[in-house]
Parts: C-alpha cells; structure tokens; sequence
C-alpha cells in the first residue's frame, strides 16, 4: 500500500450513504480569509493591504451573498473556517450557524500540516477547538489547509473527537479510516473541484492561475454531476467565499444548484450528514479492502 | 475585523451612487508604459528594449487608439498614470486630458507600497504629484501599482488633499473610508476585471499569464456587466492600453461599451464623479458597519 | 545533426507499421502513483499524504475504472509502471497483466535520467526489472519518466533485452535507432498528447497547470485522430489513470476510444506490436536518413 | 521619450508598404530546434535528449511539412534561423532557400541580447554571419532572441548591412529608425502572435505554458486577420517548426493562410520585401514623430 498511515480502510456500500441517491454532492466553503495569505508567509504578506482585503470579502460580502442564495434554494452546506477567521469575523460564524449550516475545522492560521512540525500540528487544531468553544461551536470535521495533511494530524483526529476527515484523494467514493485514536469518515475532496483552481489569481504569493469565464465553471460543473451521477460517487464541491462570493459566480454556483435539484435523483447533503451515516454501516456490511488493492 | 486600518467603513445607499442606473461602469485605464517593467526591477529589465517597448506602446499608440475609440462613443473614462510615465511622456498626459478625461495617481515607478518602506511610498505619491503640478494636472484619486498598498499609504492619501483610492477588494460596492488624514471613497477593483489576467505575457520579469482570445475576454466582461446589474453594484473594468490596445482587443473592449450602453440603464462614470456622489452622501444616510459584520 | 547520440536513425515505410490502418493509436498509460511525489524530491513530499493519495488513486479506484472501460470496448494498451509503482501495489500490476494489457518499464522512482548521474541511470531501470522479474512480468519497453531521458540511457536499453523506447520526440512517425547495444524501435510521444498538461494541478511540488474541462480535452484528442489519420502517422496518447482516472475523464477518453472506432480505418494498438512490426521490417526497406536530414 | 536608444523613428505613409492591400501579413518561422533549450543555459539542458528531439523536430520534419504546405498555397514566408542550428542543420538551410523562401538572423546559440555582455551580443550576430556565408546565404534581417534586444545590438545592425529588425513592440505598423549605423526598418511582433505562448510547454527549463487546442489558436488568428485589416496594420505572425510543425497545428496554420487568401484584400508577403518598400519611401513622405509623440 502507498499510503504511509496507521489507518485500515473500510467502505461501506454506497446504499447506506447515499441514502438511495443517485449521487451525493456535498456543498463546501473553505472561509479562508485572510488567512489565504497569513497561511502561506505569516506577517510577510499582512502588510498588503488589498491582497488581505480580497482575503476579507470572503468572510464578510462574499459569504453574505452567498448565504442568501444558499437560503433561496434550503441548501445545506459545510463551512471549513479557520481557526483566526473565525477568531477576527466572529459575526462570520454566528451567521453560518443561524442560517443552519455545518461549521469544521480547517486549520487556525491555514497552515498546511506537511509544512509543520508536531507540536505545531496539533495547535493549529487546538487553537481552532478553543476558538470555536468560546462561540458555542462544537465541529466533528477536519479538512487541511492547502489539502496537505500528514499521517500525524490524521492519526490525531480522533482524539479531538472528530468523526471525518476531508483531505484525502484516493477515492471519489467516501470510506472508513480505523485510526490509533478511532474511526474517521473520509470524505474525498479533489483540486478540480475546487474554485480555487479555476478563479484564484493573486500576483503576491504566487498564487497564479488562469481565470476562467464563471459560466464555463458552471458548464465544467455541470458535465461532473452527469459523471458521479452516472458511477454514484460523492462529488465534494469545494468553494471560497472569497472568490465564489462575486456577482457572476454567485449565479455560476447557484446554476449547478439549479441543474442538481432538477435532476431529481441528486442529494445536497452536509458532510456531518454523510460522516454519520457511513459511521452508523453496520460492521458486518464493511470490506475492509481499498478498491484495487 | 480582519484589516489592520486606522480607519472605519461607512456605506452610503445604493441609489445615492449610482443615481438611479442599475449598475455603474468605471472604465479605467492604468497607463505603465515603461513602469511595468521599471516597477518590478529598476534598472534591472531596463536594458531589455522589447520588453519596454512593449510598454511604450501603451503611452503612444495604444493610447491614441484607446482614446479614439472612447471618442466615437463619449465614454468617459479615467486614466491611472504613474509618474514616470507622465515625465516621459507628457504628450500622453495632454492628450488624456484633451479628451476630457480623468487622470489619477498610479506611483510614480510603479512600485507597490507593500515593497516599499514609508518614506519610499511617500516618495512615489509626492514624486507623482510634482510632475503633474508642472504639467497642469490635479489627480484626486489613487490607485496602487499592482494593487498592494498598504495601511501607511492608505492613511496617508488625504494629506495629499485626494478624494478617492481605487486598491481595496472587500467590496464590490463602492463605500467611503474614514481615514486620520481625512474621509475617502472606495472604489473597489478586482483581479478579474483587469485586462492583465487576460492579456499578460512577457516571459521576463515573469509575466508568464495565457493571453485570452479577444472576443472571449468580451464575453467575459459582457456576462460581468449582467451579473452587476443585477446586484446594483459599480464594476471597476481595469485596461492597459500596452494591452487593451492592440487592433482585436480595442474591438473586444468596443463592443463591451456597446453593450452597455444598449442596456439602457447602465451609466459609464468617471472615478471622480462616483467618489463625489459617495461623499456628498448626507451624514445622516450613512451606515457604519460593514456588509456581514 | 543536433542530437548528440551514438545512433543511426532507419526508417521503414508507412504500409509495414501501420499494417495498413490511416492510423495506429497507441493508448499508454503511466501508473506514476505516488512516485509523481517522489521522483521530484525522495522524502521531500512524501510527508505530503494528500498529495501521495491524490496518486496512489492512480493504482487503485483510477486503474480499475480505465481497466473496466477498456474492457468495454476490447482495446488493447500498454501501461508504463515505475518499479516502486509495481513493489508497492502488486496487486496493480497483476490486474493489468490479466487484463491482457503490455507492461512497460518507466524508471524505478520515476526520476528523470537527465537528472541522474549513469549509475544511477542503470539502477532506476535494473532495480525496476528486478521487482518485475519477481512479479513475473518481461517488459520489453521503456519510457523515461518526464520524457527526460539521455543518450546514455537511450544506449543501455538494449544491453537489457529491450526492444522499444518511446522517449523522443523528434518525429510524429515511429522508426528505428541502432544503438550500441542493439536496434531499438521508437515510438515518439509528445507533451500535447499527454493528459498531464490538460489535468495536472498539485501546488506542491509546482504542478501549476490549468485544469481543463474533460469534454473539451476530449474534444482536443478527436481532432488529433483526424489530424494523425490525414498523413498516416502514429498518435501515442499519455494518460495518468491518478488523472485521466476520475468520472468525467474516462467518460471523455472513452469518447476519444469510441471515436476512433467508428472510423474504421484507425487501429488501437499496443506497443510491442508496432514495435515488432518496425523491427521485422526487411533490413532492404528501411531508409537511413531523417527526414529534412 | 521612453526608449533610450540612439535613433530616430520615421514613418511611411501605409499605402507606401502595404502596396495597396487592406494589411500585410508577415508568416514568419523561428527555426530554433535545439538552441530553444541551449539558449537558456548553455550545456545544462543539453543532456536531455528528449528536449533536444523537442526542439530537432523543428529543423527537419516539422520544417519539411511546413514547407510542403507553404507550397500548396504559393505563401512566402521568412525564417529565422539561428547559426547554431544552421551549423548542425545545414540540410534546414538549403531546403528552405530552395524553396524561395527569406532567410534572416536570429542570433546564435538564441541568447538574447539583453543577457549577454556587449561582447557578446556581436558575437552571436557575427558567428551566425559566418555560418551563413559559407552556407551561401546572405541575411538582410535580424529579430533578437526571445524578442530581448538592447539598444546595443539594434545600433550595430547597421554595421553588418542589415536592413530590417524584427524585436521591438511599440507599434503594430512598421516604421524606420535611423541608427548611428544606417536606416533600419522595424518589423514589429507581438507576443500575442506567436505560436510559443499557445503551444510551447516543455517543464525544463521551465517553459510552461498551456497548450491551447489548435483549432481554438486558428479562430484567434483569423480574428486578428480581421482586425489588422480594419486598421491597415501588419500583422507579423510568428511560428516555431518545432511547435507549429505538429498535424493538427500545420492544418490550423493553413486554415489561417487559405482565410487570409479568401479575403482577396490581404496579402502575404516576406519581411525584406516590406522592409525594401519601407526604406524606398521618398524622404520628403517619411513623418518623424512617433505616433502619440
């Protein structure tokens, strides 16, 4: 196995977490912030004025807009919120949870794990906990910072009380992690689902896409509900506040809502939703070995 | 709140801005020429005669055929000039001028404040505004190079006696800043509504963009003006004439200000004009805190 | 001559490696998994365990699924596996032999030789063969891992038996090269045939391309059939099953595959057949000379 | 002005150059092959074959299909052959002047000029001299590596009787300059006109770009056709063999010239034949201000 982890994988068969759906997508949003910048060089890039503001809009403009066209449709969704973001937008998390959505983890300062040691490892997570604590909010998931994690930070999950982790990309299907500290759903994102990957363009640190045209995001989108639709996977589609919250991507993103609901068969589910119900598979329907191996 | 600014946030209601249009238009133009190059390196690209003539492009010829075209329609428009540019090309500053159009601050070598210490940033507004004393000019409006300024030179601009900055992304509604050298009007840019994401490519200082089809890009721009319409929000559209001026991308940006004015409820404005509205907005209209905190 | 080579390029004709086909598809797939980490930095990345699942879904969930797809259609395809690919998924390397499939060699940790001093050259390829030779596998081709390969290697593939290379890049027709150390087959990819360019995007370690849309690439390869068919040569297409593996991919390479088939005169192929026939090419029919040469 | 360079821009009326034609376009070939990798750091990439056979397709089989195809339509063209590739390519050299085709300078080993001390910079231009004399062949134009030229080299061309530069971009109408060393004409390009920024990628050294579909790159350069048409400008294109050499991107190229053909009013011509009109203009018709000057 390539995989460096002491972790067994399990899957559950797709009727228990799909709840008899043709496909699953779990809407996400990684409020990142300014942290997009603090995570990549701590003070370095602070003193950008404009690039922190573009991180703001995420958590401030951006996620209202987008909670009111979450709120047109009753979609759930899940709201990956650094520990500073919400440290520095308490009003950012107080909305989130009035509207009904999920809160998890994702970091404190959006520094990934691979570029930690241990100790900091385990305090971007703890330091997060408490914030959240002190605002009334308990979160069950985990997504690393850049999609970096290590096998420490997974292997430490659990003792967090966490139920799922969302950093892994070996799969397009959800499965079982047995860890050192317990059972852990994986709820597999991927970059080409991703906004960042197709809106993100910010000279300084380097983050230097190409942006594409909010309409041919929605058309991409579409064709890859038709695709996990067709072979019942779960499609975690992964937004920023910060770029998705714009005028015509607002409308691109609300689009694939639309076609989703249209379909009929399609569930817009919280990862929580999805974690609790592979974690509820009875034991005795779970394969212990990964597809392939 | 996650901007580390001396100042506050105050909104003014939509309809005192854009005086009952639907959207408003600033069309911007930021005429590097030679500081593109200058800005990222002194001395360094300068002995590359491509490269600045690349650059010069967009103070003589790109510009000449910018501002016909702005012409044939009576657009107005606002040209961000930096200092250099206007020294080394005072013909360019005429002629913007001639046509009645607006011009502002853009730095002097285009230096990005945030790369600058505070004397050097200082040095880049007052060094501007010399030049264009002798050449009869008074800006009340800045933008920063490569939009990174800085909490310093932000707080600085009102001892300048400007009205406007054009540098912060939080927004994409207009709001006014007040500052300890005096109240502001914010008139937000975005990365995507620049030219240079769409047109950008010079392999040295690393320019290393993918130069976008002409009629694609006014596709773009077309479903942006759409998308802000329907929001009331100010589209702040930023061009380079060393870019925007090449024969296929004038018709590209042409046939977007056809658009526009074929809707009927859309204004294109001067930045002046705008930051005026903002600031004349009674005391009493205005609102504190900012969209989603 | 500008390729420094202890070689002599021969050329058969057309009608022999086609076999009378407008065209010959070579479908390859390289099962990189998580030596895409490691073969840029050893342990640098592999602390990275996104990173190292987003390839090791290229030996699992990703090569069953173009496995199964294949067998759809009955196409036959040669995987290039790097030995630490082949050592740590075994069972990777059992399904597609019994699929019927060729196995290639494509470097041990899939370092590129040019980077690699000449004993470390012979070690990443007889370190490979090893792990194959206990798996029971005798490949009889290889391709430098990111087509970086030197005249040192190039000249050592026949000292192990080989008879085929698809490593240069110096015709978009197949042909002969005797080396040193024997006559050796080459059939030539190329970077615009590969879906690495159209799919790959990792942050770290830099893999910053554009990911495209899967109709649109798909779209992209129909016109390459076309284009190979109009002047008979031969298209050797590169896919990364942690890539081209994902839903909408297969469904796009799938189209590429049912397009091909419609046209009747386009023949799928491995590459140890074309390989095979360029060598029982009748030594009075083959030219020596390059073309343009 | 912004250019520090000891020379004085003129210009012709259009109807001196274009000879009555609504535009002129200029097809020209840079037949860098191997010196696109050697160019940028001497021996270091020399040892990657596979670049090198990248970059050998250029000087023989993608030169011979492109010249096959400039022969069904009767186009002339200009290539730009560095003397490095002259030298290993002698047979490059004698197919295309037997062909009628122009062939003009590109430095050496394809160093640009404003990288190399001034020492340098002549040898480039004198060493290609040299090969080209003993080839047979005498230039009358030069375009400067990587379009980098210093004012240092567009001063000497004079000294070594060329009539023509192809690297500035401060125009896309050509002009005259008269240097200390003679009159030249400018032949102005554009990046967005060359086939590297749409299909070059190659990891190392560093050459990444996205390879765009060709059938996508010819809509774009059909556009451009359009617009330089409407303004009367030249339109100077710029393809690589080794890039534009490929199936699908020859049948692109072609489509572009047969669109130009249809048009009845474009014509295509070779660079000393514009250059020669440019330098015959009466004096008393030459204008000396540039344009926005």
């Amino acid at each position: 196995m390539g995989l460096d982890v002491n972790a067994v994988w399990r899957y559950a068969p797709v009727e228990r977490w799909t709840s008899g759906a043709a496909a699953v997508i779990l809407l996400t949003f990684d409020v990142d912030a300014e942290t997009m910048l603090l995570g990549e060089g701590g003070d370095r890039y602070a003193s950008d004025l404009s690039g922190m503001s573009h991180g703001a809009f995420g958590a401030t403009v951006g996620l209202e807009r987008l909670l009111r066209m979450l709120e047109r449709h009753s979609t759930p969704a899940t709201f990956f919120i650094p520990g500073w973001t919400a440290e520095h937008h308490p009003r950012c998390v107080e909305r989130v949870a009035a509207a009904g959505h999920e809160i998890a983890l994702h970091g404190y300062l959006h520094k990934p794990p691979s570029s930690c040691d241990q100790d900091e490892q385990r305090a971007e997570i703890e330091r997060s906990l408490e914030v959240f604590e002190r605002l009334g909010v308990r979160p069950v998931g985990y997504r690393a910072p850049v999609w970096m994690t290590t096998s420490y930070t997974l292997e430490q999950l659990g003792s967090y009380g966490l139920q799922y982790d969302s950093s892994l990309m070996d799969d397009d299907k959800p499965y079982l992690l047995d860890t050192p500290s317990g059972r852990l759903a994986e709820l597999p994102p991927q970059w080409y689902l991703d906004d960042g990957e197709q809106y993100l363009y910010l000279p300084y640190p380097g983050f230097d896409g190409v942006i594409q045209r909010p309409s041919s995001v929605a058309d991409t989108w579409r064709d890859e509900v038709d695709a996990y639709r067709a072979i019942h996977s779960l499609l975690v589609l992964t937004a920023h506040p910060c770029l998705s919250g714009r005028p015509a991507r607002v409308r691109a993103l609300e689009s694939v809502i639309e076609y989703a609901e249209s379909l009929g068969d399609v569930e817009l589910a919280r990862c929580d939703e999805v974690a609790a119900r592979l974690l509820e598979t009875p034991e005795v329907e779970l394969l212990q070995s990964r597809p392939g191996e």
